[in-house]
This record gives C-alpha cells, structure tokens and sequence, in this order.
C-alpha cells in the first residue's frame, strides 16, 4: 500500500495514524465489545470520549470557561445560516466583510435574518488582498463583524485579528482552525467545519460566547438553536459520534506533536517551501498579497494554463491528487492542512521544477 | 475480543462485516492510497461511492424516479424544522398525527413555521395504541400529513399505510426505515435518521416526490432547502461523506440477505420470540396494543420497579447493554434493528426467564 500526497480542499488529508488507530478499534473499543459508531450517545463510553474531545481543544486553542463548545451539524455552510438565526436578533443588522468566495456566501445567506452591511471588500483587487481594517466601516449598532479568517477557494488568510469593540467578532474558521495559536477571547463566536484540520466532514465546532447564547429568531430549529445545544451539552439530538472520535484522534495527534505553536511551525515551514518556489519562477504564480498569503491554501497558476491537465496528470502519476484549482478561479490549488507532511510540499515542488523545466 | 449484545436505541448495533471491512479499508481504500474519510466528495472514488449508496437504496426500497434522494445533516430532529420549512409554505398549515414522544417532537417544531392541526393523538390512552384511521380529522387544504411510522420510545408502530388522498403524506422513519417493504409512492415524503438500520448517525435520508420540492420559506437555510440540495446531488454543502460510506457498506449488506421482504421476515421472527416470552409472563409486561407493537423497538416493565436496577447490572454481565427504557416512560426497552441476531433476543430471554424464576 501506498498513501498518496492527498492536497484536497477538504475533506482532506488526515494523520495516517489515526487512521490506524480508528482501524484499530473499529470492531471493538477498548474493551467494550463494540465500535464507538454503535455506542449510545448518552452511554458512559461515548460521554467520556465527548468530553475528552472537548477538554483538548479547550486546552489547545485555550478557550475560556465562559465560552461554550458545541459539537454541531450541517457544516459552515449550515452555520452561515444559523449564525445569524442565532445572533443576529440582537440589533437586527450585522457587519460582513468580504474577502472572497467564502464570505460571498455567508453574507448572502445572512441577508435572510437580517440587515447585512458589508463593512469593507476586496473584491475590486478580485480578492487578492484582506482589506486593512483602517479601511473598514463598522457601524456600532451591528449584532456582530462576520470575517472568514481563511479563504480555502482565494488562499487569503487574517495574519492579524481585527479589533470590532463593543461587538463581537465572528469568524468562519473552518479552513485554518488548529493550524496556529488564536485568541479566543478575542472573538465573540468561532465556527469551524471539521473536515480540514479536524476530522471528517459531518461535524461543526462551534465556540461562542456565554452572552451571546439566548437571542435566537422564533423560527431557529431546536438543533440549531445554541440555547438548546448548550443547555444539553451538545446533545439535543443525536450528535454525529463517529466524527467527534475522529476529531478527538486528531486533537491528541496535535497536542502530542506540540499544540498550535508547533503546528503553526510545521504549517509556516511548509507554506515557505513553496511560496518560496512559486516567487522565483516564471512559469508558476500565485496572485496573493504577500502578507495575505494563506499557510493552508495555495493557489497558483501555470503561464501556460493549456498545460494544466497535463500538469495534474503528471502529479497524479507521481502519487499527487486533488491538486486542481476551484471552479471560480481556476489553476491549481494545493491544500496543506496541519496533516500535510513537509515531505508531501517538497516532493510537489520537485515536481513543479521538473515540470518548468521541461515546459517552461 | 467479545462483541457485546447492544439493545441501544441509537446510535445501534451494527454488522460485524460491515465494521470489519471498514477497518480492512480504513487507511487505503481500494488502492486509492487514501481512507474515505479524506477524500474530496467531488472528487471519482467518492462521487462513485455516493452514487452506489444512492442507487442500493432507491433498489431496496424501490423509490420510483420521480422522487429524489437527499443525504442531509442534522437528524431527524433537525428535519422535523426543516420540513415545514420546505413543505408547509404551499398552504400554511399542515395536519399532525400524535403517536408518542416523536410525534411530539415533530408538531411542536412545524408550530414555528404554519399552522399546525392534530389530526389524531394517542395521548388518551397514554400512547400505547396508534389511532384506527377513521378517527383521524384530515383537513383537504393542508400541505402534508406527518406521522412517525414508529415511536422509539413507546414502542408502537404503523403496519398499516394511511391513506391521505392527494395531500402528501410525510412521515418519520427514523427507526424503522429498512425493517420491512415500504411502498414509497404511496408517500409524498419520507425522512430518516441514520443511526438506527441504516449507518451512523450524523447522516440524514431523505426521500422526496419532485414536485414537493421549490417551496422552501424564504427563511430556510440553503444547506437545507431541499431544491438546492436537489440540484446539486446533496453536494450543495460537504455531505457526511464518511457516514454515507458506511451506510452504503450497510445496504449492501442488506441486499446480499436478501433485501427488505427478508430483513421483515428476519425482524418479525426476533420479535416474536420477545413478545410471545413477555405476554406469557406475570413478571415482565409490554403496554402496547398487539396490533401496535413496534418490531424495532421493545419496551417492558419489570412487575417491582426496584429490581430495574438489579436486572441492568445483570444483562450487563452477561453482555447485553442498553436495556434502560426511555426516561419518559421508564422501565425496559429493547431495540432490536436489523443488525441484532436473533441469538441476541433469545439470550435476553433466556436471562429474562432466569430472572423472573429467581425474582417473580
């Protein structure tokens, strides 16, 4: 067997050794005669392994204790609707800002609870670039400032975290989350699919701040609602076990491999070896700000892009999937999540030197 | 390693093969060099793995063409929102049959989006009897009928398709979807979670007739409309891949037993064996009209509650778990879904007899 070099945008590449643990104990949990996806939720093994889960990333991204940790479903997409079915009650309008594809879609949705106002865009850089925050319009009134701190499809990332006062930041994390340390205190509400750096899909972290729970609309689902999630510790109905173990696996994988600071570590690393590739050549080229550059996703293009397919056929053979860059703005994308090996960048970057060299 | 006897109601008791081959293919599977946990849902194994799912599903449960197949999130506690959202738009108001715990559930989550009626309600005679058809008020101008085809918790369930005319009827199927042959035409809507015959939990099956879907409120969240979910073959948002994976495992299984007329036979047969044990009994007691007993699921009462105790912890040496009835109605509960062998039943009622000889 094989693993391949999986660059996928999500779901994405996981730690081959939760993989095998999770083979492991498939049939038979540690003892308990059968698998964590046949546990009843609310029996005394799944309990355990929920709370553990939530007790490591607690103590991974130092979460506050006045801050909740819901184990959701429905994925970011799913959350760009309940964050304002949630929140936005509170003043009836909420600040957006847009820095792609990502943001596109949640400020759209948002528009259905309330009034959205986007506070600053890059769109006329064709979202190249996070706008500065001097450049922002923040209304003091907002119920809260929606960001997507990583844009997976544009490859922009936050390197900084904006300052909203009095009202709450809120953050789509879902394609940097784990990757590096983050303030939590500093965000009202941070959402996160699990299937980039977390587990598999199916599962949505929700972190969010005791205050701002309790302000549903009438017409929030019970199961979306995070009064009712948080008054029953996640449990309202019947989470998604199966994930929040794997998601679990993971949180243990990086707690031993360091926390977030090595994470951050190993990611910037990574991220250099091919930024560093991409900035000398002339055949490849990433449009990203620099200081904007996403340590997750890396988007790039080929000067020749009649050569793309040949170019993602070559990797394919080379043991490199998923390398094709999204729809809306075409090229190549390569994902490296925290579960992405240097050895994966490196063996990709050789690639790519052949490639220019024969094509270039 | 000694598997478990699991009368849990959900998350259930799964095949051994199916957890088997799962493990075998964790890591790698089918020589793609990845687990299905990180592939990408666009990318070839997964689209094919999602599309045999789909058609061994339509196959086992002979859905005609003209109805559509969704794999959803959020259980069918998020789906009993997410369909008044979708359907109860097209007249405002929608009729509600009252069978139990779930029916509860399903009428007081649709008050929040129409006008909801109760059609029937077994609430007098404390939910133990699903009410005959000629008691039920159906109102012509309603947009659906809901039923839960069988209630987890009281243990009563339909063996008998109400006729609603041309208003569609929508039910439940949570827990017994895959027990026995169902005529899906005769159902305008069908939902389903997972987590009891079918895989998983955190997956959510939902079978709809076309022309009920495009009257989602305006409220409703894209990641829930089933028109956008329908046009993009459940991949509006990241589906729960890894779930929708099992659950194909499942299916198969299912077909190479035979399919549902032997998963009946297989059920009726487990059935028996319990109920024909508790009505001879002056010790242990089922509540249910015989003509209403749920095959899934099977509560009892012990004839001294305070031997409740004393009998769990004596299943539970002898390796059955999960027989703690619902907090609602207390007492017993066996569930026994598809993957429970009849071995499992019969060693229950094998303690079952020790322990009343001892106790009774």
């Amino acid at each position: 067997m094989t693993r391949v070099f999986n660059f996928s945008p999500g779901p994405a590449t996981l730690p081959e050794s939760v993989l095998r643990q999770a083979a492991d104990e498939m049939v038979d949990w540690h003892g308990s005669g059968m698998s964590v996806m046949e546990m009843s939720h609310r029996g005394k093994e799944f309990m355990a392994i929920h709370a553990e889960t939530e007790s490591n990333l607690r103590e991974l991204m130092g979460i506050p204790a006045s801050y909740k940790v819901l184990f959701m479903q429905g994925g970011a997409i799913g959350e760009n609707a309940i964050v304002p079915m949630n929140l936005i009650g509170r003043t009836g309008m909420a600040d957006y800002v847009n820095t792609g594809e990502w943001s596109k879609k949640s400020l759209k949705e948002a528009k259905n609870y309330g009034t959205v106002s986007i506070a600053a865009s890059g769109e006329a850089g064709n979202f190249t670039a996070i706008p500065r925050q001097s450049e922002w319009k923040l209304q003091a009134n907002a119920s809260y400032v929606h960001i997507c701190s990583n844009e997976t499809i544009g490859g922009v990332e936050y390197h900084w975290t904006p300052e909203t006062g009095a009202v709450p930041l809120v953050a789509d994390m879902s394609s940097n989350i784990l990757s590096r340390p983050v303030d939590v205190a500093k965000y009202g509400l941070i959402y996160a699919g699990a299937q980039k750096n977390m587990g598999p899909s199916g599962l949505t972290v929700v972190i969010v701040r005791d205050d701002l729970i309790g302000h549903a609309l009438p017409i929030t689902p019970s199961a979306f609602n995070y009064k009712t999630q948080a008054d029953a510790d996640s449990m309202y109905n019947t989470p998604p076990t199966y994930a929040i173990y794997i998601a679990g696996l993971v949180l243990k994988y990086v707690k031993e491999r360091g926390g977030l600071p090595a994470m951050e570590e190993h990611n910037r690393a990574k991220a250099k070896v091919l930024y560093d590739y991409l900035d000398q050549s002339s055949f490849f080229s990433n449009p990203v700000a620099r200081e904007d550059r996403s340590l997750m996703n890396v988007p790039f293009k080929l000067k020749d892009e009649s050569l793309d397919d040949t170019f993602l056929k070559g990797a394919q053979d080379r043991g490199m999937i998923q390398l094709k860059g999204h729809r809306a703005v075409g090229g190549m994308r390569a994902s490296i999540y925290n579960a992405m090996p240097i050895e994966g960048v490196r063996a990709l970057v050789q690639y790519m030197k052949e490639f220019e060299a024969q094509h270039g």
